[in-house]
């Protein structure tokens, strides 16, 4: 059976894998990311290659990137995280490994990887909503991975939401993923805790205190708990998410979204919420199928196990 | 050559015209749409195809309507205009003409038309953006019509843009639509001289006097004698036209927009504030190329071209 190895460099780690035909990561091994140096990510991924392939028989090499990656699936144009401006990472590092390389977006791997193995097998439409820290967005259309005319598709999260709302980082202002992410629904709860502490308390008690303490973990714990401010702010979370998949739907029609991400692991504080909503938001509603809405199978793997089946395609 | 009819379907009349596979009308006629019974507009479409058919030597027939069309270009799910729900029109065309019949939503239609033979000749990645009373979107990918799923996508005058915003016919609240569209300038135009009527003097005057005489043809005519209140009114559309377009740049990265509709015949008042608007909002600017934006060519014959050059594909 002919084995890839697939890549996802992220701003903190290089995670790498041999993958089989059916997504089955064989070994995996990661190593920090050199995240000031461009030049030494790709050897970066160089040497987890040639370690891996070593070991294994392997045809080619997919690497996933957090970055806006060119229509031919080489040149990373901008990645805000890794300091790159107009890299040429596929070629950088198929001169290093000797071995056919294709550079795919993060969040493309991802959605190819869910929609090959995981959340998304037997669907056509696809679109797969990554919550983490921002918002990452992939998109398969009539069973292809959606590229754009650029390679620049599917940055989902940087949809305007809300006109001249909360500043995003990408220069513009109430980006869907100031909003609908897992940096928004922490502002959010900080700014419910400081504004009334009281009905705060079992987050505050959980936080260590003070509004500036609370995290991530600690609305979801507190949430769990029936502290009012975590519910609110999930359920504040959850409308915006689904204003974002129905304005996604009126464009794309898919049959089925993917919420991934670490805000995915609380899905039971508001994924039912956020189809409650969706059914209600949606354009036509009543005269058309709703897209089914679940969570990502494949975890943090996905990325890595989508590039690597990317890697088989030409 | 192989001759085909096409349909375009509105909700006042039906056009039709027999067109080459070069996209050329040899013939064309009009009736009124029958808006009030569903069955009768079947037996229009078919009258004007028997007409045309027994002058042409005709292979097919492509049906562009005003509706959500299924994924299988047969069945009519709901049009707002036409008092249709679940409407099988391909097959009572079908029955009626004896001839292979698809049905295609008229704005995909007028997509592909502008594709094929208009503003999009040469692209791959093409979103057309009609703006008429609302907005009607379709969308080509990768050189292919796309419609979704279910046949339903390319709603794009149903995004949200202003979160509890204008009420709009769909039922939602602050859609695209309600914000760049005809009905939307009159509106705001309207809004600004009964706010301050000496400064609409030139527009009111033109309009014969109250705001509510007010209409788009007169804005047209106010903005080209610089009327404050015509040209802050188009100012306005051309602000949230270029919004709309950048979010759907966030998602598609298209090569090229085409604005089509009655007030694209204005587009001298707007065309050029939109591509500066679209450059200053579009996220990821200045590491991506920008998308060009123009007008439509084909003009109202587009739906109809592009329903005859549909109906040539199985």
């Amino acid at each position: 059976m002919a084995l890839t190895i697939g890549i996802d460099i992220g701003g903190t780690k290089v995670a790498a894998g041999v993958v089989d035909e059916d997504g089955k990561i064989l070994e995996s091994l990661q190593r920090p990311t050199p995240a000031d140096n461009p030049e030494l990510v790709a050897g970066t991924v160089a040497e987890v290659v040639k370690d891996l392939a070593s070991r294994h028989e392997v045809e080619a090499v997919g690497v996933g990137a957090a970055g806006f990656v060119d229509e031919t699936r080489s040149i990373v144009r901008f990645a805000p995280n890794l300091a790159w401006r107009e890299e040429p990472l596929q070629r950088k590092v198929a001169e290093l490994v000797g071995l056919p390389v294709v550079v795919e977006n993060d969040a493309n791997a991802t959605v190819w990887g869910e929609y090959r193995f995981g959340a998304g097998r037997g669907e056509t439409h696809v679109v797969c909503v990554t919550v983490g820290t921002g918002i990452g967005g992939g998109v398969v259309l009539d069973g292809a991975l959606y590229r754009g005319r650029w390679g620049m598709g599917g940055e989902l999260g940087h949809m305007q939401t809300v006109p001249e709302g909360k500043l995003c980082g990408c220069g513009n202002l109430g980006c869907w993923e100031q909003y609908a992410s897992g940096n928004a629904l922490v502002a959010e709860a900080r700014r419910l805790a400081t504004a009334d502490p009281g009905r705060a308390a079992t987050l505050l008690a959980i936080a260590g205190g003070t509004p500036e303490q609370i995290d991530g973990a600690e609305i979801t714990d507190a949430a769990r708990d029936g502290d009012p401010v975590a519910l609110e702010a999930f359920d504040w979370l959850a409308g915006w998410l689904a204003q974002g998949l129905a304005d996604l739907a009126a464009v794309l029609d898919p049959g089925c979204f993917i919420m991934g991400g670490g805000v995915s692991r609380a899905a039971d504080l508001w994924l039912d919420r956020v189809r409650e909503r969706y059914a209600e938001k949606l354009t036509g509603r009543g005269h058309r199928p709703l897209a089914a809405i679940r969570t990502a199978e494949l975890g943090p793997a996905a990325g890595l196990v989508g590039a690597a089946d990317l890697a088989r395609m030409p």
